[in-house]
């Protein structure tokens, strides 16, 4: 995998990054968003700047998916549920806030939100707030390092 | 791939879902939406009722997702864009009306929503309006022929 330019101020090519790590596979993480939209909130992302799903070549793209799915499969565990969206969105036409491939895998309970889709305007409009807190709380290093902790621990099977 | 039980009154194993398919690959189909939110919108599903990603085995979750991408190819070339949302959604908790796994893609262009995030709540409050075109748009049998024909002939490299 090679890594697109401009890479450069991205937050998820930021070595900061590290500590919401909780899975690696090869070239993609899965990492717990500092700044959740709802508890178990996670990306998965490349580890270098790739800006679309489409740049990724056959091999690369299944490994994105497998990571994913080993991921969603800790995050259920964890939260204690069966219930997840999965989003990408490519292209601020599309909601895509930082231009880096991402996909988001958000945990559901039963009554977490009004509406169930009430989720999906908070990232579309606050993905920055991973670097930038004024929009959604973002968790301490100390809360963000018991989770990612106690995710590394499960084992997906 | 074998069936779940419960595909009785499925929508997505019915028969009627034939004249939507614009892709096939292995035991997965792309389907367009007969009540699109926007233009473009299509579903990526298994042929056989299955309910949730977490019971594809390895290979076929790799089928899944490489007739999802280039069923995206398509629809880019289609629909003259490189934007798209993609979603799932597991159990009524995250929005899910229909429960047969499936994936929407939809094509995204500047301008064609007030908000990018609009298009979210209609998907988890109307899915059903595949079935029952009472809350969304449903095209009618001649314009959906018109529009799977056309992206049949996109050849996706």
């Amino acid at each position: 995998m090679s890594s697109e330019n401009s890479g450069n101020g991205c937050p998820f090519c930021s070595k900061s990054v590290n500590a919401s790590v909780f899975l690696e596979k090869g070239n993609f993480l899965a990492i717990y968003n500092i700044a959740p939209v709802l508890p178990g909130h996670s990306l998965i992302i490349p580890r270098y700047h790739v800006t679309s799903l489409l740049k990724l070549d056959n091999r690369e793209m299944i490994s994105f998916f497998e990571t994913a799915r080993i991921a969603l499969r800790i995050l259920m565990k964890a939260f204690n549920t069966d219930a997840f969206d999965w989003s990408i969105q490519e292209k601020p036409e599309a909601g895509q806030t930082i231009e880096h491939l991402h996909l988001h895998i958000v945990p559901r309970m039963k009554g977490d939100l009004q509406h169930p889709g009430d989720w999906y305007p908070l990232i579309s409009t606050n993905d920055t707030a991973i670097i930038d807190s004024l929009n959604r709380p973002r968790l301490d290093a100390a809360s963000l390092k018991q989770i990612v902790t106690e995710l590394r621990k499960i084992n997906p099977q």
